[in-house]
């Protein structure tokens, strides 16, 4: 079988510039990267379209392709007539080089040039780790000649918020020392976090515009001054130099899925310590182009989709007219205790057991007031008996309209059903889209309305810590910011080994963090990895460049 | 007046295409970044032209213009009806941010887009940072795991050898320690340079192509192994992921003056442990497609035009028909004993003082064989009887040509007379090159022919690590490759306090470095930093963007 960069390669791309054509864009709207990428030049109009949120069930190890998914999607709505624009997330290169794998979908249902946005791409993430560095710089700057910070008092060295990123699986950067040796004083502790991880990755994809770009960069909090006075960016005149680094950063890139869909691949940040998904303009983008905008958000629909919507569409105002949630019958099983070894085989108790967490993410979508498709992605070890229990849960148990989808081997046609669906339930108009809660409820209870009603947590506890971090964010007028809960995206609980649907559990809350720039409170529930490392074999080893040019071992 | 980045918007610029179509290259030739920018897609033919190089006295702080002089020669040449492709380095962010400047030229010389060309450009520094912190993210995780390398053995974690780069002024990376925290070990002393210091920028710089690049990058020294025995990059599995993130970089990038010339501004490394030149496929491809290549070398003639004949010249094959070195009135009075405050004063000791400097450097290029044509960068403060002084000792003390150049003031009018005599010069193939000495000389005597030919010293000295240092790589070896010394620029001796024509002195070199990838050993005279501070008032807090998405402050 035909591997992802294979297939990739073998597929005849049209000129970018074509592509944007066919969603009304003319030469003038883009600036080319190579013949088959192009970024924004211009600012789109209004949202004409409806918008798609692909989302998925817990994720496993067996894979549920929820990007592929919405790729998917995306070519089925314009294979059936109707016009679809996708929005994704630029992949990172620490995965790319870590454990194998890329981020642009697979099978027939990717996004082309897959070689190249699965490396530098436009490079917006080197912006983006310039953009933070050159902050980091300006810090360390500030404390070696102990500069006044706009409070009149230098920065306090032992409070520095503010750590270093790279574009890089590195476990040896994640707790550092700096400063060492003689005439680079002040020596202290610090580190690298995974770029996808910046608070300036955030804030470039919740940033409404350029002006509001700069208004979230100067607002990011970097420490304290020698009074104990909070100081941000802006309070050391980082700003400006921060905003030539991400002029071009800022603006969505536009590549085409093999089917020739357009796509806008633009921003990622991460899941858990951020919300998860791709740039707001690239959303809008998305939405001026076509009938349908579809989109996704990161890790399954507890951790992701309640992040799209309570910050991401509470920010945008961007409102989803109907949930894809995506799942496997492999996943199913395995969230319903089948060992991973044993996916390929039947296994009816473990795919019953499992249907129990499909139905919490539907009711979970349910309480946004979005209608729901469930897209079941066909494994070749799926049988008709495993497929016909799944379609009857959702179909009879749960009333909701559920659909065998084969895009990854078929392509547009194989998502037609899921597409007619998807179209029909849109058209409908049903949504009755609501936030969670709202901003005016204090900061611990927005929590506990997360823990309650998404994780079906009988309560969180704070530390002492977390509590205290809680009131002073309240106190300096941060209380009104909607919650980030960063917790293991492979349980609805804070321990990674819970599988299935956990109830009556406290969800532990450690420690919280003010991303001020980005517009949320981090709770940190568990330990969150901020810096990947390396495995043992890095999929770095098996990648090459061929006589030809073409990268191998990149899949 | 106007300052370099109005002028530079001010200046209406031709469709990438066209100017590429100037010099013979097809629409499939490039890939555009935008409309003002291409990478070369293909391979030039063979060279048609000759090569120029401009170099220069020493560096000072009353700056002398050699990037300047360099793309105003191109212009001029194009100008007098003669043909010519500008090859230059591209800048860094380091000094972006740092002390205030870009690197593209000044005045009505300048490539452009200036403000793109000094930010992230075509993202090559980018992908050079990556290819290096990815060997480095490679070595740590092959620590953490005591991985076997391929000598069967794992690396010693105590004599690592291979740095982290960034493209950023930043002190308090130099000297760091890593692998700090539970999980994370070992824990051992490391840095960061910035990125034109990276070997991978050397290597890309002087790889013939693709494949040399490829066995450029396996050679790298990273260290040794339990047992001592030295391991490479390709040792522990590096060089095919590193040819990934750089199969982009290594393609020449085209721009063009203000003037419409054609210039291809690719590569950048430092000039002190490196050679200090753009890439060898840029000159090449500028040597494709006009009559004349004009390049550069970094720093002066001592240091620059040195390693740019015995490193570049050697590697490549290029061969200079002539070398044009770059003066100014107040950098002679400079030189000659005037403070820096008085220099827009006459003060004819000191120029004739500071011609002495002049003359040694023309004396060394000739070592080369190159001939040579002065050129006098006016500025504003130049008197008539100062003009004429320095005329007159060029060409009747010394016999050489000798032009008061206004490409700054006038654009490619203003160097008319230079592009005339430089072509005549050409045109009549006097040069006769040579190398200043051959492969086969010990590393020992090497060093000592540069400093007593070049820098005019009586000997040099070789504290003991130093020499056994030469030992062990000649023993390895790596005795027939060229030298690189690091010094300061800012003076014939090691001393950069130390201005004039000074001789009998002792070249002190206190370390030896194999750079076996790039194919140099560095002595170095004299502490380098490579990664720079910022100071205490860095550019960065002086730039913006302003309303109509134009930066500002970038000058």
């Amino acid at each position: 079988m035909a591997s992802d960069i294979e297939i990739a390669r073998a597929a005849k791309l049209r000129p970018i510039a074509d592509v944007a054509a066919g969603i009304g864009l003319a030469p003038a709207d883009l600036d080319p990267y190579g013949h088959h990428i192009a970024k924004l030049a211009t600012t789109s109009g209004a949202a004409r379209g409806k918008l798609i949120l692909v989302t998925a069930i817990n994720p496993t190890p067996a894979g549920e392709g929820k990007t592929t998914t919405t790729i998917g999607l995306g070519d089925a709505l314009n294979h059936i007539g109707r016009s679809a624009v996708i929005a994704l997330r630029e992949p990172s290169l620490g995965p790319v080089f870590g454990r194998k794998g890329g981020a642009t979908g697979g099978g027939q249902s990717q996004v082309l040039p897959m070689d190249r946005i699965n490396l530098h791409f436009t490079g917006d993430f080197h912006a983006i780790t310039a953009a933070h560095n050159l902050l980091a710089a300006l810090i360390d700057n500030a404390l070696h000649f102990r500069l006044p910070t706009a409070t009149g008092l230098p920065l306090d060295a032992r409070h520095i918020q503010w750590r270093r990123v790279m574009d890089m699986n590195d476990r040896a950067l994640r707790q550092i020392a700096v400063g060492m040796g003689p005439g680079n004083a002040p020596a202290r502790e610090a580190g690298f976090d995974i770029t996808v991880a910046s608070e300036v990755m955030a804030i470039l994809c919740l940033a409404d515009d350029f002006d509001d770009l700069r208004l979230r960069l100067a607002r990011i909090r970097i420490g304290r001054d020698e009074a104990g006075t909070p100081v941000t960016a802006g309070d050391i005149g980082a700003t400006g130099a921060m905003m030539a680094l991400l002029i071009d950063a800022i603006r969505p890139n536009l590549v085409q899925t093999i089917a020739g869909s357009a796509a806008f691949v633009h921003g990622g940040p991460f899941a858990n310590i951020a919300h998860g998904c791709n740039s707001v303009v690239a959303t809008r983008a998305a939405l001026a182009h076509a009938d349908f905008a579809v989109t996704e958000a990161g890790f399954g629909a507890d951790l992701g989709a309640e992040k799209f919507c309570d910050i991401k569409c509470r920010s945008s105002g961007l409102r989803p007219a109907v949930a894809v949630l995506v799942a496997t019958v492999r996943a199913l099983k395995y969230h319903g205790g089948a060992p991973l070894a044993t996916l390929a085989a039947e296994h009816p108790a473990a795919l019953d057991a499992g249907l129990a967490s499909l139905t919490r993410h539907i009711e979970n979508l349910r309480l946004f007031g979005i209608p729901v498709v469930v897209a079941i992605n066909e494994f070749s070890s799926d049988t008709a008996a495993e497929h016909a229990a799944v379609l009857s849960h959702c179909r009879e148990t749960l009333g909701v309209a559920a659909h065998i989808c084969r895009h990854w081997s078929q392509g547009a046609a194989g998502a037609a059903d899921l597409a007619h669906s998807v179209a029909a339930l849109a058209d409908a108009d049903t949504a009755d889209f609501c936030l969670l809660y709202p901003d005016a409820m204090p900061l611990a209870d927005k929590l506990r309305t997360v823990a309650q009603q998404i994780y079906r947590a009988a309560d969180i506890s704070l530390s002492p810590a977390a509590a205290r971090q809680l009131r002073q964010f309240t106190d300096q007028g941060f209380g009104g910011l909607p919650v980030c809960i960063a917790k293991t995206p492979y349980s609805f609980t804070a321990d990674e080994h819970v599988k299935g649907t956990a109830t009556g559990f406290i969800l532990p809350i450690r420690e919280a963090r003010l991303s001020a720039g980005a517009g949320f409170v981090v709770a940190l529930a568990g330990d969150i990895n901020t810096m990947p490392g390396l495995p043992r074999v890095p999929a770095a080893l098996g990648m090459d460049v061929d006589a030809e040019g073409n990268i191998t071992g990149l899949d």
